[in-house]
């Protein structure tokens, strides 16, 4: 118990009146009644949920609040990307506006970076806008997508093309649930790990390439890990917060990783999310160095590094082939990261030196993904 | 033409790096694509409208576009208040997708307040939010719907309770294209423009008194009205846009009303919005009588007025028959304006005397809903 207490770290997400903290450590979910509690003036609740962290985690998240004297009602939903969908943003909605959560009550998102994009996007619609609670149960959503407010759902033009910026009032990563987590999952969150130092963080890639078995086994490297990375972002989030400018380098790896997730249908099967950005990475280090930016030999640095965790870092290791160059440009060019025709990208000179360009040649990346592709 | 351009009013919604102009006065659909490109970046737009306002209007507004050399996709949808659903909200996200609105781009509602709240509300969740232009073309979505931001549609468990705050970069409300606007329907809207005098210009109030057949004919009056009407919603949402405060007045009426219409099933033969605020406005001074707040002139003042313009003032005049007044109850507590139980209700001390009240007893409102329905 005490051990607990002292492991856990807190992060502050600086946005003014909408200023809210991320408490990261072990036992955080019979913690979270209180939690909450502490900082809810209402005392109702909706839980959205998916099928496999409801049955490991619900029952006990939802003894903590009644402890609390909150009443909660829970949805549970089927799990997967395919869940950041129109339908299922209805059902969300629905059983937010059946519950009657009022102003001062909350919504919560119990999971990974799918349950939490869908019911942020519910959370800020629902009455224009309701107070929404982050319990991150996969890596990638403690330490990426459960901080700072992007939310939102795909369409069948692209990855969150439909969405709100929505800042939660509250995260509370309870870093002992990722014991249940696939190793394949563990990995692929692993992924945005890496890539904050991969943005501008040398020393914590470096530090990643020392001690990620021990990330991976769990214990204080891996909360110092989740806390570095949700301090990063956090970073980001404050002088940023609509993505007018530098947090657009979150998206390092994610142009190419979104093609490739369009591109297999958005099957986990095939690809997950980190594992696409894993690629996608290794790729915007590749398109560097073909636009004499940046030394092969960081590319291969970062390629090696992620291989050794167990990531896939080229195309050729997505199984069930890949559409030509060209349809791949098409999903590229729907992405967001688009102004006026002209392709916006994240560069690299280097490991952790990440820029924005926004004059990148359309015919230079068709170039370099024919040139990639799997023959 | 000098005649227009004199007659032409700007009224400037002050929200800091949001602020904008509604420009009210004839001739501004024909003189559209000056307008728009003159303010916007991008040379791409989304008209979306309806069945009733594309035949009359649509082409005209196209060709005004393309005179500037503004590039437009038109979506023409259902006329009426069930259009305001997820099934129309889906199907206008993807319309603006499939037409690749970027950022420097627009999307624009060419029609009514249905059609304003919808494209407002899709506008304000594809890609995060996109720019977006309310071309009104009811008197109430000129003088209420197209200000302010409120954007939204409705859910089985209630009206208006899905959404966004999402501003619009600029407002063109052209006053000749009432002319064909239903006499019932300009009624309607005129319910918005009285509200605004009752809530706290009494003045207004007693201007309208007089000059309300001058405000039906046509001309300057109406635009008088319009404008008058635009700058007092205006002053009231630079001063709370998100309805934290004062912004809720803009509700006399609205909670009787709102039940009203879900009691009637949205369903406009029977009921459309603008009659059931008139009735709404009525209660309201009826209801401020029962509770000793408001002398029953005041009352018998507004219901002449009302009346007297062509208006149903009384839940008698609803054809088809209401539910009891638990049922009406229970459509009022599942509104918005509800805070941890507490019935919040716009009450009066008399015209152009409205205020905030946040602690109104539920059992007098039934009490009172029994005596006011048609037995
Ligand atoms: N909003 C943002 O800023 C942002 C940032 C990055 C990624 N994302 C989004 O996040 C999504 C990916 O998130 P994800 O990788 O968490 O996917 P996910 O939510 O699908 O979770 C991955 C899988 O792990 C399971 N799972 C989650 N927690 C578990 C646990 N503790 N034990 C056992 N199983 C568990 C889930 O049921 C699911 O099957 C993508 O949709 C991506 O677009 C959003
Ligand atoms: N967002 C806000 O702040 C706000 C404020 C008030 C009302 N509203 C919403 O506005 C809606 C009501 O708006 P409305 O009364 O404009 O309804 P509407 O959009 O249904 O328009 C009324 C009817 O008039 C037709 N029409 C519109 N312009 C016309 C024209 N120039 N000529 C001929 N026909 C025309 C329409 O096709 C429709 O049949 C409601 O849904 C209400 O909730 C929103
Ligand atoms: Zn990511
Ligand atoms: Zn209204």
């Amino acid at each position: 118990m005490t051990a607990s207490a002292t492991a856990r770290r807190t992060v502050r997400v600086e946005l003014a009146d909408r200023s809210y903290d991320i408490l990261i450590g072990p036992g955080l979910i019979a913690a979270a009644g209180r939690e909450i509690a502490s900082r809810l003036k209402g005392r109702k609740i909706a839980v959205i949920t998916d099928e496999n962290v409801a049955p490991i985690y619900l029952d006990n998240f939802l003894a903590a609040l009644k402890v609390e004297g909150i009443d909660a009602v829970s949805l549970v939903l089927p799990a997967g990307e395919k869940t950041k969908s129109f339908e299922h943003l209805i059902s969300v909605c629905d059983s937010v506006l059946a519950a009657r959560i009022e102003r001062n009550d909350a919504v919560v998102a119990l999971g990974g970076g799918v349950i939490g994009d869908l019911t942020g996007f519910a959370a800020g619609i629902a009455r224009r806008g309701s107070r929404f609670i982050q319990v991150p149960t996969s890596l990638l959503a403690q330490v990426d997508s459960s901080v700072g407010g992007k939310t939102g759902i795909n369409s069948p033009h692209g990855k969150n093309l439909i969405g709100v910026f929505h800042q939660p009032d509250l995260v509370l990563a309870d870093t002992d649930v990722l014991d249940t987590l696939s190793p394949r999952e563990f990995r692929a969150g692993y992924a945005e790990v890496a890539k904050y130092g991969l943005i501008d963080k040398p020393d914590f890639f470096a530090w990643l390439e020392q001690n990620w078995q021990a990330v991976f086994a769990g214990g204080d490297a891996r909360i110092e890990a989740i806390a570095t990375s949700c301090q990063a972002k956090a970073d980001v989030v404050a002088a940023d917060e609509r993505e007018n400018g530098q947090r657009a380098l979150l998206n390092l790896g994610h142009t190419f990783g979104h093609a490739l997730e369009a591109a297999t249908q958005y099957d986990s099967a095939r690809l997950v999310h980190g594992e696409g950005v894993s690629i996608g990475m290794v790729l915007a280090h590749q398109f560097s160095t073909r636009m004499n930016l940046c030394s092969p030999d960081d590319g291969k640095r970062v390629e090696k590094h992620l291989r050794e965790v167990g990531l896939p870092t080229s195309m050729d290791e997505i199984p069930g082939g890949l559409p030509p160059a060209e349809v791949l440009m098409d999903a590229i060019a729907q992405d967001k990261k688009v102004k006026g025709g002209k392709l916006t990208f994240i560069l690299t000179r280097g490991v952790g030196q990440s820029f924005v360009a926004d004059d990148v040649p359309q015919s230079e990346v068709v170039a370099f993904l024919k040139e990639k592709l799997p023959k």
